[in-house]
């Protein structure tokens, strides 16, 4: 017997992972929730079958989201995280020892659960850090309630579709903009270059108009579609670029595997392809 | 019904493109040839199988191997492309004037035959440019008989299996060295970082003990497994990075969809868990 789990990237392009053992199949209020020993890589979680984390790769993504903002910032106190129940962003902000706060904002408690369960590695840190405070909540209506407060948010969301969907509009990225100290910044996953350049278009139009400076950077991961994915910045006052502060990238590079002092700045650079939407 | 092309980037992980129609299926002396018209990437070429040139992507391949290698030589004159019979390396390699002669050694006419049918826009180069010339030979044997003549020589091959194993070995790479003039530079395909770091490594390691330069790059891609790429770069003068020409390369990115000035370095720049192959 064979058994493999499908993710469809594409409607005409299927992503198929060998699966030793499904150790965990739910489904939540929001979600159905899977866990699946793979035989490439490692454990994956998966959200109504898409690709959340997997153990091989998830390193890429939750570094980036973590360090390409908090790099900037020269002394940041307080972080979000909306989204990213698995704790991996969490377990990347956690190794500033700036941070006094550090909030998770997710709307599942579900997911949580799971990935502490059968993610120690990722998730562990929202038990083991006592600066750490999770809310069960709607992040939008989280925000609404917290205004000139945090440092760094981070929008670690699902595709913009199901519970994510509301993550991706202009009016809550103006949230977090009232959200964010006088000098804060917000990242925010925002898909894969080859396959959404419209939703990345989106969000960079909605960061520009809101915040005064705004980016957008890539990393090559592996789970997530076309293994090409982008991170959008808006910022109050610190450029991505200008202000990268090598000493604290250098403290950081020796526990990543994927962010480096040099990684930070080529992430920035975009092909052709992707530079075309701002012209 | 229902068409699908499937290949296993891994044992345990299925790539699977919907396929419109099959446009051609042949089989060579060496490898079977198929043409797919796909849903979501255009025409796709495979070898064996394995996924060679896709509409859709197939610029950033061709690009990298064409640019990276020829914009730090401040006037090549004369450039080889071993494998590559689909044509798209010279495509690019044929933007710069300075080139006088462009050599194709591709050992299977076949493939060359299938790509000016199927994929002009990659082939066609190779019937209306002058400077082209084609030899459907061994690669290995064909460099025994031409030494210090080639300013650029691209290492265009498919994987390390069936006719391109010998493309990955050291007493290859000796020849290639051979076969530069003195300003000479070498670059090969060297497969996926995410997959293949032993191979990366190999032909690293083998590039510093024949060449006083050696360097590393990669590209974000999509039909080859992980869609993350790497490039060698063996070179005899000029240093990938240092001696790179903005002027030159301002001037290419006018026609490019995914190399540009900025691409150039950062595609130098690696991930963490890639540079550790160097330690």
């Amino acid at each position: 017997m064979e058994f493999w789990f499908s993710e469809f990237h594409l409607p005409g392009l299927k992503y198929s992972l060998k699966v030793k053992e499904c150790l965990y199949s739910g489904k939540s209020e929001y979600q159905r929730l899977d866990v699946f020993e793979t035989e490439e890589f490692g454990r994956a979680f998966t959200l109504d079958g898409i690709l959340m984390v997997t153990e091989k790769d998830e390193f890429v993504y939750h570094e980036m989201m973590a360090h390409l903002s908090s790099n900037i910032h020269p002394n940041p106190k307080r972080a979000l995280v909306i989204g990213g129940g698995d704790g991996g962003t969490i377990r990347e902000l956690a190794r500033y020892d700036s941070f006094e706060e550090i909030h998770l904002c997710e709307i599942d408690k579900h997911v949580t659960d799971v990935c502490l369960e059968y993610f120690p590695n990722v998730a562990g840190i929202l038990k083991s850090d006592e600066r750490v405070k999770l809310y069960f909540e709607d992040g939008i209506k989280f925000l609404e309630n917290k205004k000139n407060y945090y440092d760094i948010i981070c929008i670690d969301s699902t595709d913009p579709i199901g519970p994510a969907v509301g993550l991706f509009k202009e009016d809550f990225y103006k949230l977090c903009y009232e959200s964010l100290t006088e000098d804060g910044i917000v990242i925010a996953q925002s898909e894969s270059p080859w396959y959404h350049l419209p939703i990345i278009k989106d969000v960079q139009d909605s960061f520009r108009k809101i915040f005064p400076i705004s980016k957008l950077a890539t990393a090559s991961l592996l789970a997530y579609q076309s293994g090409f994915w982008s991170f959008s910045i808006g910022s109050k006052r610190y450029n991505p670029i200008e202000d990268f502060n090598l000493e604290k990238a250098e403290k950081i590079e020796k526990f990543t595997k994927y962010y480096n002092s040099g990684i930070h700045k080529a992430s920035f650079v975009l092909p052709n392809y992707v530079k075309k939407i701002f012209r």
